[in-house]
């Protein structure tokens, strides 16, 4: 089928990337939050959206929830509900940075009560997880200073191993509990948990169901971050990805928009690794804002792209490369590298789509669905889904 | 008085450091935004916190307004508000990124309704400014793009030009416009006003009376901020700062408590390239945050560390400077700044603050004077003031 | 032909990548310069291969010089000797920053006598130009200080500033001065040209035929460069490009080798603000070093890269992308801009090169030539090029 | 005595900060090396400066070696010249960087025979540890790759791992191994060792005795250290630091120069946890470049400033500290930090300094010696030490 060949086609069969639940609902920044039509009140409606994306792509059938934004009472009919759209529920979320009780810090806080009340609400969510056939508990920690003094961070980091202890011997045999790192905000001196190697020590004292998450915008500027991906393959504990992509600090930006030859060396560290494929424990997740683009059509962009980019790191002559690295042929190695990089593979996926039932050109399906005025017209009332609800 | 001449002291008889209004209003991140008893609803009491400040420090007899935040029906009487006070309005700030319709812009926008809107809220401004006998227009312009291709940057530039030039021409001849830069946020690809080369380029093309803003939070990692401060000055062209601290982004901590050091070089060139004392065109403003700590007391801390680094930037011997320069005496002519900069001024400023009559400890005397619990228990009910009120 | 058209291909026709000479000599970092085989020792023996750049590629008939590396006794013999080789002596560019007088600045020198020696070389350097028939003078100074309070920042900018107006006087009529900027190394605390603006105000105040040098390299981490470019051509002020590409700081790699999307927006800025193509002011250049790569081949593999890059930039459908701009379509217009970016545009000009007589495969065609065998072998004893000789 | 405690001075007491014996030599950029008169031609030169900056300090009887640059024939010989100047050998830093053989990596390279002759490198540092009494081997490693897919990260790490093992059996049962990381230079795409996280999983499967190399210059922009220097002692593997400032990248400055609030922030994490003091496992060294400075006053002025911000974090009131943290007194806990940070420690540390039969000010006694005058007289001729030799 063109540029691309019929195996390594079927390895982009498997492909799954899960869609933040978070992504559908408005976004912004400290400034201001833009509303726009359309946009979701309920979970439900979430998993509507979700399931468009899924619909014109194939490549989204999970969806993460994040608790307590996503919070029903029955799960069991949300299962239902997922499951009638084609989809189902993939990571839960925890959220210990909107209840003011942690305003000082959630896990690591000085306060023993307060703590139990942040180890409570993941039990919370491993709760959910049971309910909804979840199989990942993901931490993000907005804990830290943003004054030196103000904390001691010794203590801190040793409530939070005794913290996540709890949490971890909570979790089911077939669960993991994945810790995410984040070199800053909403934290301003310090984060707790601000880079690949205390989320690493952290995970390792605890065992093999806990693992890493990387989120691509979470890093100092200049970082290798495909480094840190072969580095936590090596070492066995790369649970998940968070896809989004950034030219400043943690923009939140549509995977591969801004650095697309960055998603290129990520994913092929990823298939390199053993990363990616059946059997593979790393999830693809999305992580991302639409602040001012339309929501949906923002996550199709952004699934294409994570598709596009394998299908791109799956193209890499692994056999010449490794022939030119060993002969020290730095520009033959690095030719091989950009060969695949720059090979246009969007038409001879757009044609293996087809093949699938798939539209060719996702997008355009999605724009000539009418789905996207339908919802701006019949989405009146109610509360629009934020960060805050 | 110990380290510090009375020479030195009488030039520090005169600093002014404006307050700005928001700073004693809730603020915090795109992921929350915490509450605190005693938080003013209204610009009188935000006036009546700021007169506080300047209560037990001497040093703030001025703050600045952000319309439409402070807007009030009758400015004679907010006028008269703050003189009972001890204090009048300094700088009115614009604001362009809140309303629904600057999503894609405002004085840059491609729709020329829109620039209209936006210049009509600065004539707007200019009106609060010749009701508050205020002399600054200081324009933070949010615009940019998220996304490569999203706008055309050479249009938006000449459109910004043009807007700029209108409101300039509305300015009174005793008034000024000032122009602030901003690396980023909340724009993540683009912002129209990027940096201090584009501030100079756009206020240099109107007159005498628009300068430059630096804001010491809003530039690229690295950035040496007092070359720019050197540059700004020998051009004729630095307007006014907007003080405050950063350890990443526009953290917007308090000032020179990320990098002392830092805001002693800054200072440094201000006194040395004529930007300090009576006759400067240079205003000292705050912009901050006080996202976790008090915000009076913060405030406080804020002018306190302005003032001592001024004392301190004074305290450098330059003839001994300008002799180990001229000598190529590289560890000599460093130690003479450091020597200022490591040297204890409080323990002098606080004998001189007493004979002045302030206290000698401000932050003390404020904590122990029972305004701060009085305003937590009588400021019940209402909208605390935040960024959006 | 294929994905190219035309009418977009004849806007290649012209385009000319000047090469540096210095880039044929042997390069590395304060570590270790590794040696090659087959390294030019003489201008003579740079002109050589770049001449064989030229050959296979047909885009680089010009080589810059930089004086003293490059100077001989006789410019006429020079002239006839690159004239034989098929190239032309392009921007020359002067050296103050590897004199034992220079230790602390040059043209911003306190000693008036260090200062006149440094001018005394541009003047040098201009009777070089007319010599060769360069046309333009490129300035990158070193100058700065590693320490503050090392040296008056102000007073080292008005001598800089007295220094460029008596070398500026010194030009031809039909040549220009450009004043490169660099945001640091080998000066480590400030920096005398570190930014645009500077690099701006400095040259606004010589004349018309004093313009910015944009290198690629020579920012602060996270600078939207594109911008730059566009805010230069919209003052009238962008000279020309040093060309190459960086992951940290001056890392002076192959051009596009480390964000090959930011040279396309680079590259696209540059078309759509007029710097592209006859009668446009602004040269391109490269300035790398190939430290642990070949130097010839990386030569060609970099004048590929802009080429390739430029007709990416050209491809963008700017009609459709001014109306989806208008539209305030985020995701459409940003499409715009990626499809011309993910377009595969080497076979086409593949083919266009063999229309044109020259290889379809340039590097191919270089290596199986024999010539590097022949250097390695003939080029022996002497002293291999660098920076310092 | 003044504002320092006697409990406070006795802590100072048995402060050692080893002298690089590199400083003392030439070093420079890429693009020049300067030399000084009286620079030293030989180690014993070297101790011998090294022992003046001991002789008016009393603080640095330790000088680390570099091999080769520093190889004798004798090194009982070289161990009495030391005895006779009052210093002993301390660290021994190998050299991976300098060989052609490892143009394309050390430890990491893909041909067993030159990781063998980078192993056998380090055998023979070890022997020269046995042969001086040097208890640790520090190992930087400046393997990397210039280009994406030069190299298999992967098959480089792997190697790392396997090479560091042979090193590790061979060190003695009291001695240590200590692995340095950096963020880049001299490689430009990816560092083998470019992070705490990665120096840290490598260190932790050797075993006790292998240890992490914290150098304050070699992270990323923005990066928090101090918190690095909390995890690894937490963790119990930090070993040693490389003492010195930067305001960009691996600057090399005079520790303390570029943020000496940071250099507060670091030691105050180092003295609370634990690794200060005797019986401490941290060593304290100085990695610095003095390329414009003298050499002899840098070394001085650096461990001066090393010793001041000890006496300052040892100021801090860790009891009033803890409560105001366990309060949420943000303002308050920070400004007993700062209280320490901004107490002028000079006075009472010259007073006690004379106490002990040293000069108040030691770089006066050293400027009034006459040995800087002695050696530009004397040490002429020969081959000044720079990196290279």
């Amino acid at each position: 089928m063109g540029t691309l060949s019929s195996s390594l086609l079927s390895q982009l069969e498997s492909q799954v990337i899960e869609l933040p639940s978070w992504a559908f609902g408005n976004s912004g920044t400290r400034f201001k939050v833009f509303s726009t039509p359309g946009t979701p009140r309920t979970i439900q409606e979430k998993l509507a959206d979700a399931a468009q994306v899924n619909k014109v792509t194939g490549l989204s059938p999970k969806v993460a929830l994040h608790i307590p934004w996503d919070k029903v009472d029955d799960y069991d009919a949300l299962r239902d509900t997922a499951a009638e759209l084609g989809v189902t529920v993939g990571t839960v979320n925890s959220n210990t940075f909107q209840d003011d009780a942690y305003k000082f810090g959630s896990l690591t806080h000085i306060d023993a009560g307060i703590r139990q009340k942040a180890i409570d609400h993941h039990f919370e969510c491993i709760d959910v997880m049971d309910a909804t056939g979840s199989q990942d508990l993901k931490i993000w920690l907005a804990d830290g200073t943003n004054y030196p003094g103000q904390g001691n961070l010794r203590g801190r980091q040793d409530r939070l191993a005794d913290s996540l202890q709890k949490i971890y011997d909570r979790i089911g045999e077939s669960q993991r509990m994945v810790l995410e790192y984040k070199f800053f905000e909403p934290a301003f001196y310090h984060t707790d948990v601000p880079d690949w190697g205390t989320s690493y020590a952290q995970v390792s004292a605890l065992g093999d169901r806990a693992l890493v998450c990387l989120d691509t915008g979470h890093h100092a500027p200049g970082t290798n971050i495909e480094f840190i991906v072969m580095q936590l393959l090596r070492l066995g504990k790369l649970g998940s990805f968070d896809f989004n992509s950034r030219f400043y600090a943690d923009d939140d930006l549509i995977v591969g928009a801004a650095d697309p030859f960055q998603l290129f060396r990520i994913l092929f560290e990823v298939v390199r690794g053993g990363g990616y494929g059946p059997g593979s424990p790393v999830a693809f997740m999305l992580d991302q804002c639409h602040n001012v683009e339309d929501k949906i059509p923002g996550q199709i962009r952004s699934v294409l792209n994570v598709q596009e980019m394998t299908a791109r790191a799956l193209l890499v002559d692994t056999e010449a490369l490794d022939a030119a690295q060993n002969a020290e042929d730095v520009l033959g190695a690095n030719n091989i590298l950009m060969d695949a990089f720059y090979t246009d593979v969007r038409p001879a996926l757009a044609e293996w789509r087809e093949g699938r039932g798939l539209p060719a050109d996702p997008m355009k399906a999605y724009l000539a669905s009418g789905y996207q005025k339908n919802i701006a017209e019949t989405r009146v009332g109610g509360q629009q889904a934020s960060w805050g609800a």
